[in-house]
């Protein structure tokens, strides 16, 4: 394995994503083996569904120890240094959204390579950019953030959107990879700032369970 | 792709399981997103898991851009219209029932066209027709509905052994699947008027958490 | 199908693994049906998680139906018996001991099988003993007990260590098998009889959410 800027990236963003996530079970006050574990399916997770999903078994989380241990890492550090983590908050949501940028077109390039149709590209791609923090959420018995607030899914969806809609044009990859997932950090970072927000139900009356099972 | 009879009574399920998933995600105020989110679960995660199960990568709902498109539709119309859907209540639940029963059938033709045993098969159709509704509760915090109450996984196992059953004989396919798919519906509407309910625990004092991890 | 032993002690495991997710579904007052389908899932979906990680589709769970068969089977003695089964608590935890130990032992090798690299066969291994309870805490809406406490995960992740480690050195595998699920076994019980659990975090402060989707 050489180290390349690409795998560097890469690694930063399970990093980032992994301290999300134990910071998440620290606050469920989960055993340490609880925190790593949901560190590690946050870091992990979207990337581990994203192989599932275009069948490129075992997927490479379980194939390239370096993203494991990178997780348990950052997942232990979470654990111990969790008060100092606090006060970086800022700047624990910048890495997050440039790990929801890279994770979200890597993870669409790779549903194109695999001959995934362009739309379901954009959803496998999405869905490796957010699957981490939907995995995250449910371990620790949350309704999923993503679905109730800000433009985050939004800002990677759209990028999907281009990366896909570029890759047609035999873009140089390294330039393609940056761009996009800089757009979706620019766009995530934008909302953060903005409080953007998508909207919620018109109405504040709910209505009764529909009964489908 | 041509616009069969099956093409489209294959949608019609899409989109009432899509409607059922926004209205979940409505009464817990996710915002639009997480609405269309939770209902293309409800929609497609049952024949995902379905494909994911018996190897049929990428799954058919990410190579077929019309299955996603019409379940975003019927979760962003279910959005904007809920109060009006709500009067439907009644619509949505015979619709429901009529996708359980196609969602059903279509799952356990495919698990036994992939070479799953029998036994296999029935479990394969039971979950395509009912995974979608574990995802939108699982989504939305709710322990399973389909765990919980009234003769809907059970009508779907039904048919899907009814299926197994007859496949063997090689019956002429749209029958097989038009009749047994009107079997569960037929079964399932019949629990609703009925009030039928599966046996509930006989004993009301719960025994101690049995601690097993 | 021939009865090893082997055989014996797996159904062993599933019955038991079904039992504690049956009566998990009874303390929340599931009907008969959600019963059955907790215990299965808790029963089968370690090994159905394992087989979709390492592209062995369809899982074995629905192409052997004695496995399904003998879930489905203590799942409902549990349904009718718990308040019995509750007095039979001390012997339910010595048996899921022996459960998690060999399902962690078989999971590993299958995954070296299949030549998973070392880091990551060990993770699966872990993965097929405690995935089932994982996905019976998530059907029934609690925070997945095996983060939350106990050595139990940890006695699962230190046995495949060993399996992996002496899966290279071409051991006589039925000694192999017996010798790391008899380690998990006992190191689990050792847990269980002195309390031991994994260290909580330090500070009982919770962090405000880290804020990442």
């Amino acid at each position: 394995m050489s180290v390349t800027p690409s795998l560097v990236a890469d690694l930063v963003g399970v990093a980032v994503f992994a301290a999300s996530g134990a910071s998440a079970g620290v606050v469920k006050r989960l055993d340490l083996f609880g925190v790593v574990f949901v560190g590690a399916v946050a870091a992990l997770g979207g990337g581990i569904i994203r192989d599932l999903l275009i069948g490129a078994v075992p997927p490479y989380a379980f194939t390239h120890w370096e993203y494991l241990v990178v997780a348990v890492l950052a997942a232990l550090l979470l654990f111990w240094l969790h008060p100092q983590f606090n006060r970086l908050r800022r700047t624990v949501l910048v890495l997050d959204a440039a790990g929801l940028g890279l994770f979200t077109v890597t993870g669409t390039l790779k549903a194109l390579d695999a001959h995934v149709p362009a739309v379901g590209a954009c959803v496998i791609g999405m869905i490796s950019g957010i699957g981490g923090g939907l995995g995250r959420d449910l371990l620790t018995g949350e309704i999923p953030v993503v679905l109730r607030r800000e433009i985050y899914a939004v800002a990677s969806l759209l990028g999907a959107g281009v990366v896909t809609a570029l890759a047609r044009v035999h873009l140089n990859r390294p330039l393609l990879i940056t761009g996009t997932a800089l757009l979706i950090f620019v766009v995530r970072l934008l909302a953060l700032r903005r409080n953007w927000g998508a909207p919620t139900p018109p109405d504040p009356l709910p209505p009764p369970d529909a009964g489908a099972g």
